[in-house]
């Protein structure tokens, strides 16, 4: 495979368009005939701006993100915000937490450092298979905030409705924003790492209404202080710059599919795709529940170890790279984000018939 | 200058070596023959491992950094190490902050949410032209650390002597590592934004004495402590892997130049060509008194605003770009990091030249 490119499964870093990376190439030495590299150029230049103001106006329009709420671009990942959630919003309160996987339940350990955590779902009895129906959701008259993982990606179940709340919506989007409509105007804060459908690891895009900025613990870092961020556009100090030009790049790319509604549309074909075999195969079995499924993850196993383990190493060899699954689960995940082409997931459904009848 | 390299004197982000920017490109959609860009590869692969540890190891070759200390690769600039620092080893105690620009203020103002800060020197009413004497340096008893910058590059000034003291040092290197030898045995933590001398915006470089690791704050954010990223080797969340592996390409060109000993030598013939015109001009004043002068960022004025405008513009003309100082001196200001060749400053002073030939 050393001259071509594969499809690749992984679960985040993964796979970016191609018209992307070729771009950010042509113009690595030279960027818009400025003489120098997009990362060479002051974060303060107009010429940095532009690219600063473009990703953010795209976003904007992609997410129809209303005027109450503000774009942040911003760096460490979702687990700085498991802390800075809890500094901005909780004013040492109380929040709940609905636990449906590992990073939700990595959230609400954090939150506990500075106030009261309310579960108010837990599905781990089920190995995180299912996501919880709103009347089983508990929730508290003094919690500050609503949080959830709108897409589990290890365990491969997504949130298929907005919760119902009175406390504001506070929503993990890494691994499913930008695949599906939508409404902005219900959430107090959705976030996400840039890192599966977005941009390169470093850069995390936080959406929130400007209406709950200004509440944070006195001792939170003025970097993690969502109404600092607000006040200087972002720009405290200097920005992930390669980062939000690629993430700019990678909503050029979305913008010429379609927008968010074709990214629906392949998304469905693509996951609809291995969701349809899964449910025919006598070999592999499905990990989430049907009503549960992730479009963004698929998780499956055949039952066997070893054969699960063969399973991965043939499809690499074809050029189906990174479908391991977390060692949380074991058994086989393919990722199936935005920029996956549908002849990848067709190649990968074409192989797990054919390993099939191999094996059964 | 469409189609050509410029000489770019930015003060960060700035000039990166262009053998770093070609290998990036030529890698750009087939990292080593993976069939994938290094931005699409998970950070927990074997080949991404790869990157991280070359990028750690050079790094300690280079800064001969011993075993009592780590390499920490972070997100968030130094403006999150400015409230990371106190969180972690202020112990709700106090600590002496020099201050002898706009950098090491703002960490001396941010360190107040955790602690009591002494101000062991304020180099504020020179207008931050010089650097304190040691024997000016107050010293606290009960100071958990001394924290000081160790190169001003609003101002162009540095430290040329690492200050004596009983508290561990602490110090920000952000404008001057890989210039010059540093005894790292000498110092509790320094850390260092990547984006001048090492690697694009979005990473940060930590170096901390492993035995001061522990001593955080209840309240810190699981990202910002030390001892938890010592414990994951940076990897507790997805790190930006692509400024890790622009920092591997920028280290290999270091290696290939000679490392820090070649670095010192080539930023005394860049600094020392401008510095030696500006001691004979008559039309171009210093800012930074002699021996308090930064290697890295020359800062200069005509005393006329029109006239260092003019000065601006007509080099930006010759392909001499981003020679406008900071919002907060005026004046003009050369940063010359590592990446800059000596025919870039050579380039400069001829223009001084000319300019001042035309205007005196």
């Amino acid at each position: 495979m050393a001259d071509e490119r594969v499809y690749n499964f992984a679960a985040g870093p993964s796979t970016m368009p191609e018209s992307a990376l070729k771009t950010a190439a042509a113009e690595m030495l030279n960027f818009r005939g400025s003489g120098m590299s997009v990362m060479e150029i002051s974060h303060r230049s107009p010429l940095f701006q532009e690219v600063f103001d473009g990703a953010k106006a795209k976003l904007k329009a992609l997410l129809q993100v209303p005027d109450t709420h503000e774009i942040l671009l911003l760096q460490g990942g979702a687990t700085t915000q498991f802390a800075a959630i809890p500094m901005n919003l909780m004013e040492g309160g109380a929040a709940d937490y609905a636990v449906t996987g590992n990073f939700s339940g990595k959230a609400a350990q954090e939150a506990e450092k500075y106030g009261t955590v309310h579960i108010a779902a837990d599905t781990g009895d089920s190995g995180h298979s299912r996501i919880p129906a709103q009347s089983e959701l508990k929730l508290s008259a003094d919690a500050k905030y609503f949080y959830y993982c709108a897409n589990n990606t290890i365990f491969g179940t997504e949130w298929h409705y907005v919760p119902r709340t009175e406390a504001p919506l506070v929503c993990d989007m890494s691994s499913d924003i930008l695949s599906r409509r939508v409404d902005v105007s219900k959430f107090g804060l959705i976030y996400a790492g840039a890192q599966k459908n977005m941009a390169p690891a470093g850069l995390t895009v936080v959406i929130v209404d400007k209406r709950l900025a200004g509440r944070e613990e006195p001792i939170t870092p003025k970097i993690l202080s969502y109404k600092t961020m607000i006040e200087t556009d972002s720009l405290l100090n200097t920005p992930p710059c390669w980062c939000i030009y690629m993430l700019g790049l990678t909503l050029d790319w979305v913008i010429a599919q379609g927008g968010v509604p074709a990214m629906e549309q392949l998304k469905q074909e693509r996951a609809g795709m291995v969701y349809a075999f899964l449910d025919e195969s006598r070999l592999f079995k499905p990990h989430a529940r049907p009503e549960a499924r992730s479009w963004m993850n698929v998780t499956f196993r055949t039952g066997d170890k070893d054969l699960d383990a063969e399973f991965v190493k043939g499809a690499a060899a074809r050029g189906l790279v990174n479908l391991k699954g977390h060692k949380l689960t074991g058994g086989i995940r393919a990722s199936l984000y935005n920029a996956m082409p549908v002849e990848g997931a067709r190649a990968l459904v074409e192989y797990m018939k054919e390993f099939e009848a191999h094996h059964v």
